[in-house]
């Protein structure tokens, strides 16, 4: 049994949740930060696989199914002994992105997608999801302002999957509704930060009496 | 729409069906003998990662999500392609072979593990899947003679395993009978080879008028 809990941090690119999830940790002291694959050698090298350049012929299908076995490893190796520690385990994107990005965005579907995560995860999923909300345009424009340049007529393809991402997003909000938070992620960073804490903190204190 | 006909091959280590292929391949000539990962390289990448001995952390949900996504790399660049083109494909293990190792002799469980291959494979099942079966005993002795060895008190472990591989593709005989032909593999090569081959030619005859 676990007697940590496990959180996750979901959005699109750009939402700015990676600078947000920082700052919490910070602030919550104890908890364990991690993003798959982790630092697992294993997962390390199945995301090798799915990032090289020259793997241009990759199915879709193939990617799903290679991410979901770097998820089940970096599960294995570094969330589950970290719950069992009673650690609160803060993770950058899970399954929920597969879901919004293959599953919806490139069209595998959501049932699909989460059918082998599930083989994956084994009903471990979080026990809350904070959502980082922002309008596609003003996600692409903060990328794009990282990269140091505005958005050009190539990005609108970007801005197109960026919609149907968000979407994604949205239909899981609405399956989950009991798991997932929603923050604005368009408000100053102070004010998304100061709402993410709360949000974890109110889970964590009606944790509290079990733990 | 595929023309062509797709035949699989299984059976436990030391069935001999690797032998048999070649010869019913030869026999055969146009056909494609082929088996995962098939020289694509994304397959074999994901296999390097699967066989790599330094792995020994690789929990068995992750070997199975691997072997599902290097098959259907496998089958989207070399299978599909070959049936459009209407050959007939002979592949050396598919599926089952995932369902009798780490679905039943493992312990994932035959529907876990078939519903992973499923998101990989998109019902594209075999029409015809020979089955080599052989007594657990001869078969490690066969494997053993290939050494160049007897069997000794180590062995004892690996015939519990086999006799479980085996179990496992009785239980998918039972379950799959229109598909499944079981040849007695402890017959003479001549003579196993000459039953592969009749099995072969039947469903193929049975196919002709509409190709």
């Amino acid at each position: 049994m676990n007697n940590g809990i496990f959180i996750t941090f979901e959005g699109p690119d750009g939402a700015g949740k990676t600078t947000i999830i920082k700052m919490v940790a910070e602030q919550l002291g104890e908890a364990l930060l991690t993003r798959e694959p982790g630092g697992i050698d294993i997962a390390e090298q199945i995301r090798a696989v799915i990032l090289d350049k020259e793997n241009t012929a990759m199915d879709p299908r193939t990617e799903a199914l290679l991410y979901a076995a770097a998820r089940r490893q970096h599960l294995i190796e570094k969330v589950k002994p970290a719950l069992a520690e009673g650690k609160i385990v803060l993770c950058d994107r899970f399954v929920d992105s597969s879901l919004a990005y293959q599953g919806y965005a490139r069209g595998l579907g959501i049932d699909e997608v989460f059918t082998i995560n599930q083989f994956a995860i084994e009903d471990l999923m979080p026990e809350l999801t904070i959502y980082f909300d922002i309008e596609s345009e003003k996600g692409l424009k903060r990328i794009n302002k990282n990269k140091g340049r505005e958005i050009n007529r190539l990005d609108l393809e970007d801005l197109e999957f960026h919609q149907k991402v968000r979407e994604g997003y949205h239909l899981l909000i609405n399956r989950f509704p009991d798991r997932f938070r929603r923050i604005d992620a368009s408000k100053p960073v102070e004010d998304v930060f100061n709402e993410a804490l709360t949000i974890i903190e109110e889970t964590l204190a009606k944790r509290k009496p079990s733990m």
